[in-house]
C-alpha cells in the first residue's frame, strides 16, 4: 500500500448498497447439476441469503431452467407456482439479486444462493427480509 | 492479561459448543399460528440458521404438530417425508438444536428457526452445514 493512499475500507462496515452491479456468472459442472433433485412438480426450494452477513432474505422455488439461467446470468430467476411461469427477480421491482455464490445441500434437494441485494430489499412488502415477523 | 498466561481466545474463533443448553420455549399467539400455510401434504419448509452468525445449517419440513412442539419445547422437531413420521433433531445423533428465535415469512409459507447448534453440526454427514458444496 502506498503511503498516503486512502485507507482500505473495512469490508464488514460496508454500506448495503451494491458496490458493483456486475454479474458474476457461475459455471456448474454437469455432475453438480445432476445432483439436484426436483420434487414431483419439477421444483426445488432455493434459500436466498445476503452475501455480506448471511441474513436469510427469502425462499422461493426453481425449476431446472431457472437454476441454469440463474447460474449463467448471475441473477436470481425463480419459478412462480401461483402464476406457473418463470420470473426474474427485480425485473419489475428493481430489487435485483446478484448471485455471488451458490450451493446445494447434502441431499441435493435444497439450494442456497448468496446474493448482493439491490434496492430496498428482497420482500415484496418493502422489507429487507421476508422473515420480519417472529413467533411469540 | 498475565504474562505467560495462555492467550485469550479470539471470540470469532471460539469453539462452537453451546454455552447453555437450556431450552427457551416460545409462546406463539393463535393468530401467528393461523398465519402459517401448509402445502397439500400438510407441511411447511423450515430453514434453520445458527443464531451466532446466521449461517444456514439445513432445511427440513414441519407439520403443524412439529412446529408447535418445536416452539413449546425449544428444540427443533421436523416431519420426515421419507419415514412419514415426526423426528426430534438430535435424539439419535446428539446434534440437538436449541431454538432461540422463530420467524414466519410474508406469505406464511416458510419458517425460519435461529438455533444454538449442539454437537458437530446440523448435517448427517458430520458437516456443520448441509450446504457444504458449491456450484462452479
Amino acid at each position: 500500500m502506498t503511503i498516503g493512499a486512502p485507507a482500505t475500507p473495512d469490508a464488514s462496515a460496508a454500506p448495503r448498497t451494491p458496490t458493483s452491479l456486475a454479474a458474476t456468472p457461475i459455471a456448474p459442472t454437469a455432475e453438480q447439476l445432476a445432483t439436484v433433485k426436483y420434487n414431483e412438480a419439477g421444483l426445488v426450494p432455493a434459500i436466498v441469503v445476503d452475501h455480506t452477513d448471511n441474513q436469510v432474505l427469502m425462499m422461493a422455488w426453481m425449476d431446472e431452467g431457472s437454476l441454469i439461467e440463474t447460474l449463467e446470468t448471475g441473477r436470481t430467476v425463480f419459478w412462480s407456482r401461483s402464476r406457473q411461469e418463470r420470473w426474474r427477480k427485480g425485473d419489475t421491482s428493481g430489487d435485483r439479486q446478484w448471485v455471488r455464490a451458490a450451493y446445494y445441500d447434502c441431499d441435493g434437494d435444497t439450494l442456497l444462493l448468496s446474493v448482493e441485494q439491490e434496492g430496498q430489499g428482497a420482500c415484496h412488502t418493502g422489507a429487507r427480509s421476508c422473515f420480519y415477523r417472529a413467533f411469540g
